[in-house]
């Protein structure tokens, strides 16, 4: 894992979870995950959702890992037998996987011991070397082994996760945006936006149409570490916005 | 391209845009591409989410489609400086890419001559080799290249796309669904399932707990495409539900 201080950190974020792909059920982690990343200066540089493959969870965990600063997964770690994201990150580090004390003890504290079953005790298997990662919300842990952490599926949860494992994170540089809404065509400020882009090269720039009540618009986004040349990149873009009599606001 | 005949065939999208990595935008289309392709029997079989890097767009356009029967790009073929998919997918199959007449007279159509630009005119830029689709809703083509195909980001304008390729598709056979909502928690049915699926080969069983009104609960979903295995997996769950006393509802 990445010790030195860096301005941005990356991270890449699977969904494991036949549910999605089979379009049943929309995910919602991924975007609150990047949001949620953002504000601790970690960029989310790619998201996957891929099915629940032994295999596949593997290759993916693996080649990630090595790319990003932090991988996130989501999804199967519950205690049915479709739940075998632990078991596969295990075998992508090449560690064994057990029921840990710790782990169990929180399920006891939860379930109460009356109702601790086999298969809620299966949420107590943890890779060697893991790190808990608590979850108020319901108990079974998440963890984190090396760059990887490994999260409930369930939105609530999750979210509850990000918040416990936050201390665990590198923080880097929160990268500032502004966002205008302008009522005109891609086409009429292409040449612009590619300017003005070339100009701050700390700045980068993204349009995306879209329709609302059937008229066209678009959104531009300018992004950047570097608030200089963020604020220039506005002023040069407004005053050639004004010229143009291209209506806008910022969102 | 596969020509065979086959059960289903598969499918990997591939969402390309910052907008949605920086948690700006929520995606929406692969959920809809999911469900659509559902219909003629093509599952998807992996989504990627990538930023608009032109290495990333090749490298991830290159591996999927080896291994997958389709793949589907979203997004980046408009006509700012950030729409560089045309570009990147025509080097991902190492092709030149140029403006097409037929493309060309699409867009002077439906912009009229006097209204085109050299911005909007980037948009007839095409693969060498490459099929057309139709849009309706805002005439810049998307376009088929081998088995991949290229698609608008707006949700709009890609579920016009959809309907125009759709004839450009081998069909498969639709996998049959039932879906549970359950009042109960995912382990008191863990061992149920994972009998219920050892019993059923061709039916696969997916467990996934939810939170409504603070209230926990479980949805199953029994997926196959053999309809005597599914009608007797659903028998067998079923009459288990009774005896255990847990409520259920077909959703």
């Amino acid at each position: 894992m990445t010790t030195e201080t860096k301005t941005f950190y990356t991270a890449a974020f699977i969904v494991i979870g036949n549910e999605i792909l089979s379009g049943r059920t929309h995910d919602v982690n991924i975007h609150y995950a990047a949001n949620f990343l953002n504000q601790y200066g970690i960029d989310m540089m790619e998201a996957r959702i891929i099915p629940d493959i032994e295999e596949t969870i593997i290759k993916t965990v693996n080649e990630l890992r090595q790319k990003f600063d932090y991988v996130f997964t989501s999804g199967g770690i519950g205690p049915t037998h479709d739940d075998i994201t632990a078991d596969s990150v295990a075998k992508a580090f090449n560690v064994s996987i057990d029921y840990r004390q710790d782990a169990l003890d929180i399920l006891k504290n939860y379930y109460g011991e009356a109702n601790i079953t086999h298969a809620r005790n299966r949420m107590a298997r943890i890779p060697q070397g893991a790190v808990l990662i608590e979850n108020p919300v319901s108990g079974a842990p998440g963890f984190k082994i090396e760059n990887v952490f490994v999260l409930a599926g369930v939105p609530k949860i999750q979210r509850a996760m990000l918040e416990s494992l936050v201390h665990l994170l590198n923080k880097g540089m929160q990268i500032q945006t502004i966002c205008y809404r302008l009522a005109t065509v891609e086409s009429k400020i292409a040449s612009l936006l590619q300017e003005t882009e070339q100009n701050y090269a700390t700045v980068s720039i993204g349009s995306y149409p879209f329709t609302a009540n059937d008229k066209f618009g678009v959104r531009v986004i300018l992004r950047s570490r570097n608030a200089e040349d963020l604020n220039l990149a506005q002023q040069a873009l407004e005053k050639q916005f004004l010229e143009k009599s291209i209506e806008f606001a910022i969102e």
